[in-house]
């Protein structure tokens, strides 16, 4: 719902927050957990305002909120936010109209609250939540369309596609925040043409442009969650980069599906954007003429007005010699969440329907966010053609798969005439030499 | 390694642990997580002696344990095993030598032991650990076959199956213990010819036999296990049944591997037996002549020479009209683990040869694991050559599939000349009807 939190007219004392291109307005609010860096101070939550973060645990001991916003935010002044998230969309809303009144420009407590903010140059931060389990979704058409032209030219979507969010469990245990430094993975790989395989380090090693899901309010086991229930048990949004060995993934993956090829390193933007501060960002969810309508189970009149979200994202790369050089990362792809083929309240629905429990801090990846075309693709496998068609970087390096000291950030945005432009900051990973010669 | 512990002429002053058919002599020691039944207790550390759980809570304060089995105990006093499981093989074995010479008739300290049992028909199990992640492998060709036949009759085995312990991630947050009930799964099917899938109660209700690992100790991230190391991460063992709901499996799984059709409930047992007491039961792994042998890094003499178990197998059902007609549940299937093609060293080396953590407390399961022959599968799919060839129960009733109000019970002992004949309890399950009707 878009109400006085959201007006693009809003502005905060937090002079950064009105700069310019910022992540992060008045109109934002996102939550992350973090401490100061270098620092053995606990984690606790923190929401972001310009380049500052208002430090909810010194917030709580301010005294400064009353009631349910109080309460909340002594949730989130915990290392991770799984409490907050537990305690369902009427203590999200009454912490965040108590964050927008107090950060607003002429609030009264604003010396209690300047004392509350650490730079966010300042600080390091953690994985916002205990991610219990981690499901990985396949939402957008046309990277399942573009993957599956390479194995099955002639067919190249599999007839559940329209019918079934496809999804799978994913690898809690090596998640990381954004920042994550990971060895590039080995494993068994089987050559064209040979009659054994082979151990070695990757050498097809992708990424995957994703938005993460954090599950707010669970739900018992048994009992399905509908769809015009499922956006409340939704706390918000993060990046998240699913990075993928194409080689190692071709070898294992049937007929149980991917498993060492993603289970190395899964890395997630710190800030995670609540639904709240996306609702001006909502379009409609549709499908293409011809398509079938979903089942009912995943149909509902919200989902179909307004269920999907037009998120802006982009892809950029940086080299080790660019980073030598002081090169910023470049731009490689952009996209938005819009083309997804189905919405967050259908994962939902889907992933409970059979009675599975999903608990607070439960992470989902949206799968491959590919728009529907290839300058679109949100993995290296698409946007080069199965590396045979290389990226070129502005040093004039190229790049059909990543490299060692390769540096990926994910960045996304909202923005529209009429409403103020939010941002879900960087998700940033780098990837190591392996632990063993090629 | 087999010490005094495993000597199969050692008695304890429990008579029951002498009675004959006990899955829990002296010999064996297992560990679960329990409270008195009915009550507020908070859960804690249990180990199985006879037909009476010792209390290792109550046994820690008594003051009778030293040194590194005392600190041991301290850790299974909490509500799950986790900080015992990542203390090590040399503090599992501290606790283990005391524990069999407290309980061993004639030892000094019976009475304060005594007051530390309490009667399992008394005690209630709660999960032994907090299980960050749930790998499910894919261990026993057999299976792997006999499935591969329904899909493929003229190419069964996929071309890795002989070179990767194949495995794919399960869902964590809906597994129980022993006594769990669930709702049969609502999901989508595709009839067969039919143009459009429909939503409805599963109707091809599996079971899938199996054995669990529990991780003890873990792993850091980018740091692989090897296979000389792999035992030692390992506490121990359980049963584990893998729900399966055959029709939702058909026409979700392509191409990223089963989902809702196993995420609704996973069952294991509440005894964890560990790899100490299982000594005894170590048998050579060996592969088929003409096989392939295992890359070096899943290669090891020790896992030549005693990397296998020999652990006996059972399925029993029994229907609602067998229980209100006081019938014990039937068995209808015999297999053991020593059929398996990959190890439990095995699954460690490759789960984690990319790189991927693990975590103490994390689950393996081992796929379903039939034997060579038909009357020897794991799953109904199998034993019923695909829904079929009908199982008869000894009251007349048949079963394809499981129908509403069906138990199934897994059980697993060994027992061979020269050594105590150890066991794992039981792993039961119950089938309720669906949330919806037909």
């Amino acid at each position: 719902m878009i109400d006085a939190t959201h007006d693009p007219a809003l502005r905060s004392w937090v002079a950064s927050a009105q700069a310019a291109g910022t992540d992060f307005p008045i109109q934002n609010l996102p939550f992350a957990s973090f401490r100061r860096q270098g620092t053995a101070e606990p984690y606790r939550g923190g929401v972001a305002i310009g380049d500052q973060v208002l430090d909810l645990a010194a917030l709580q001991r301010s005294g400064t909120l009353q009631g349910l916003a109080a309460t909340a935010a002594a949730a989130a002044a915990q290392p991770q936010l799984n409490t907050l998230m537990a305690m369902g969309p009427a203590a999200w809303s009454a912490l965040r109209q108590a964050l927008s009144g107090g950060l607003r420009a002429g609030a009264p407590q604003q010396s209690a609250w300047q004392a509350c903010l650490v730079p966010q140059a300042e600080a390091e931060y953690g994985l916002p939540a205990r991610i219990g389990d981690y499901t990985d979704f396949y939402t957008s058409v046309h990277h399942a369309t573009n993957i599956g032209r390479q194995f099955r030219p002639d067919n190249p979507l599999l007839p559940n596609y329209k019918w079934v969010p496809i999804g799978y469990h994913g690898r809690a245990s090596s998640i990381g925040v954004s920042g994550q430094r990971f060895r590039r993975p080995v494993g068994q790989t089987l050559a064209p043409g040979a009659a054994a395989p082979r151990l070695g380090p990757c050498q097809r090693l992708d990424i995957e442009l994703e938005l993460g899901v954090f599950i707010g309010t669970g739900n018992a086991l048994g009992e399905p969650i509908a769809m015009e229930e499922a956006e409340d048990h939704v706390f918000g949004l993060c990046l998240l980069n699913d990075w993928s060995a194409r080689d190692i993934q071709g070898w294992e993956y049937q007929p149980l599906g991917p498993f060492l090829s993603k289970n190395f390193a899964t890395t997630v933007s710190p800030w995670i954007v609540t639904l709240q501060a996306l609702a001006p960002y909502r379009v409609a969810f549709e499908r293409p003429a011809g398509d079938p309508q979903p089942l009912p189970y995943l149909d509902s009149a919200h989902n179909r007005a307004a269920g999907a979200f037009d998120i802006q994202l982009a892809v950029e790369l940086q080299s080790a010699t660019m980073r030598a050089a002081g090169q910023a990362p470049a731009p490689i792809v952009q996209t938005s969440y819009r083309h997804a083929y189905w919405t967050v309240a259908q994962m939902v629905a889907h992933h409970t329907v059979n009675g599975c429990n999903l608990q607070s801090g439960d992470l989902f990846g949206s799968g491959t966010l590919s728009g529907p075309t290839l300058d679109q693709a949100g993995a290296l496998i698409e946007l080069t053609s199965g590396g045979t068609q290389p990226v070129r970087l502005p040093n004039g390096e190229v790049r059909t798969w990543l490299q060692d000291g390769d540096s990926v950030v994910l960045r996304g945005w909202c923005a529209r005439p009429g409403a103020a432009r939010i941002g879900f900051g960087r998700c940033e990973g780098t990837v190591l030499a392996s632990a063993v010669a090629a």
